[in-house]
């Protein structure tokens, strides 16, 4: 049976502040190429999963702007009551199909990620989607290009799967953000994968999986189910919602599970954290700066510039992103950029900047 | 006969680009208070010289500017075919009140400078008044609070006059911009002051030295007298700034004379010569930054962030200047702000910058 794809729209993009706002975080920006990152993803995964085997999965809030951009029809489009993280977003898309396409394979792939390498993508995705037809859940590991502490890692062991440089390997570990040294580490071993949010399994195996790991929430996916189709679909995955705890797939699940697999990824891959990505996928100047947008620099290196009106001037600085957005400007230093989401706390705080956001 | 004030109007203010700009130069902005700095100008001496004995000085393209702020009668306006430097303002200003006021003393005062002790102000005028009506050439020294090297300095002699802390001094010599070492001996020594561009005068004795040091423009300057208030004055006024170069009083004159005083100012004086300067008339909060605007930071020190509308987060930075003013945005350090002119040639020589000039 062909895999289904279910893409994840949630994500708040706090990290591209002030590009990307509460009501229309990145995913739903054009930061690369005329289309967003939501289209290019499902853009992507067409050749496997056609848009009538894609299913959206978004807070209610961002309803319209995926129908504007993706124009999915109503089956193909699955709101959240409200956004959480992805345990539960995975689960009322394994609920829903459950009920739509039982036992079918799910590519679950957050909207957000940024990766060229179409074809080679998409031969992941086949021999993990085989993979999961065994009954593994399969995760995707990166290749690090560097020693990055903002991500998890996967601790992968023998290979059980694949060939030539796509290989599967049965997961160790998983191993949450490591201290720069260890990051290190992990990266000289070559044992050490980045986690990169993307996973492919039967809805029947995940549901098992929640049954053992999340009973409670797998009993309120159950009733989800079960009203697919019937006046009781909305309330049912309301109350699915007024339960399910605010956790990530891979603390309710993978780090506890078993039978997990990881698909060495052989595909480009950035999840466009922040604002250095945009510094790796475009080419530097000599003296280190990437610019979009009018700026006009003198004595500067090393800085990112992003403008969506009027003139930037930098004049001898270095290693700092710069960004004006709309009514908005931020001036950050480059290895200060992490601390980002603790300054948008603080302007929530704040009622004159609130609005900001 | 009670002095004559002539404001000079004629500034560019290119340092508080992007706040200042070619048609709303700093002199016409609300910097500081709710009156312009030329507004600001003309009150601070009306007990002196009250509105109908004020001549404001300005290019023609601030004519509207100056019209609307200061509301001048026609007479105590003399607008300069185009911008030069403070040679040519003074020159023509003189030959006006040659025609209109002979023999009156003139008070010289750049339109662009803040002074807060206005009694203070007014007694060193007067002091300054008394010795230019005995054919002195008085220039006002400022005791320099700081070892600056962005002002000439003037070498003072002996005492010649005034009492208490109010005194004038013979000048020894003019001495430009110096280093950083140089700058501090002055400083030590006592006896260097700031040149703060303001004078004191009798129009006949400035006109005589213009003779001395500048024969073809005194005679230029002549015609303009005697076609003043006649059908030939805008064409004799042209006439003066076709040959007239553009050259500052200080080296055109000050430096060449030998009847100079200088008055030891005991107001305090600001040229609002940067974006420092905002950071001296407003206190520092304890991280030594100063703001104006909405502004969100953390972990940011001594900083200067200015924003007309919107919001600035700044986030992990130091020594920065960031303006944020229309549709421009400014982000430099502080002790590269003297190469801003270079800056904002370069975005002369771009078509798509230029226009934010």
């Amino acid at each position: 049976m062909k895999p289904y794809a279910v893409i994840l729209c949630g994500g708040r993009g706090e990290r591209f502040w002030p590009k990307s706002r509460r009501r229309q975080p990145k995913q739903f920006m054009r930061l690369f190429g005329d289309k967003s990152l939501t289209q290019q993803t499902s853009e992507r995964v067409k050749p496997l999963c056609p848009s009538e085997r894609q299913l959206f999965v978004t807070p209610a809030e961002f309803a319209a702007t995926v129908r504007r951009q993706l124009r999915p029809k109503p089956e193909n489009l699955l709101l959240e009551p409200e956004g959480r993280n992805t345990a539960p977003a995975i689960g009322v898309a394994a609920a829903y199909l459950a009920a739509t396409h039982p036992g079918v394979t799910m590519v679950v792939l957050p909207a957000d990620h940024l990766i060229k390498q179409r074809l080679r993508f998409l031969s992941s995705v086949r021999l993990a989607a085989r993979l999961a037809q065994e009954g593994m859940l399969v995760c995707f590991g990166i290749p690090p290009a560097r020693p990055d502490t903002g991500y998890g890692y996967i601790h992968v062991g023998r290979k059980v799967g694949g060939r030539g440089r796509l290989t599967a390997h049965k997961v160790v570990g998983f191993r949450e953000k490591p201290d720069p040294d260890t990051a290190r580490s992990y990266v000289r071993s070559g044992n050490y994968l980045w986690n990169s949010g993307m996973f492919v399994w039967r809805v029947d195996v995940i549901l098992e999986a929640f049954e053992r790991f999340m009973p409670e929430f797998r009993a309120a996916l159950g009733e989800f189910t079960s009203a697919v189709g019937t006046r009781r679909q909305n309330s049912a995955l309301k109350k699915v919602y007024e339960q399910a705890p605010s956790i990530s797939i891979d603390y309710a699940v993978m780090e506890k599970a078993h039978n997990i697999i990881a698909v060495r990824a052989t595909f480009d891959w950035d999840d466009v954290g922040s604002w250095l990505a945009l510094a790796r996928q475009k080419r530097p100047d000599k003296s280190g700066n990437v610019v979009n947008g009018l700026c006009v620099s003198r004595d500067v290196q090393n800085c990112i510039v992003d403008s969506d009106t009027g003139v930037v001037a930098v004049l001898g600085v270095e290693d700092l992103v710069v960004v004006r957005s709309k009514d908005a400007v931020l001036v950050a230093r480059r290895d200060k950029l992490g601390e980002i989401k603790e300054l948008l706390k603080q302007m929530a705080k704040n009622p004159d900047a609130r609005g900001f956001l």
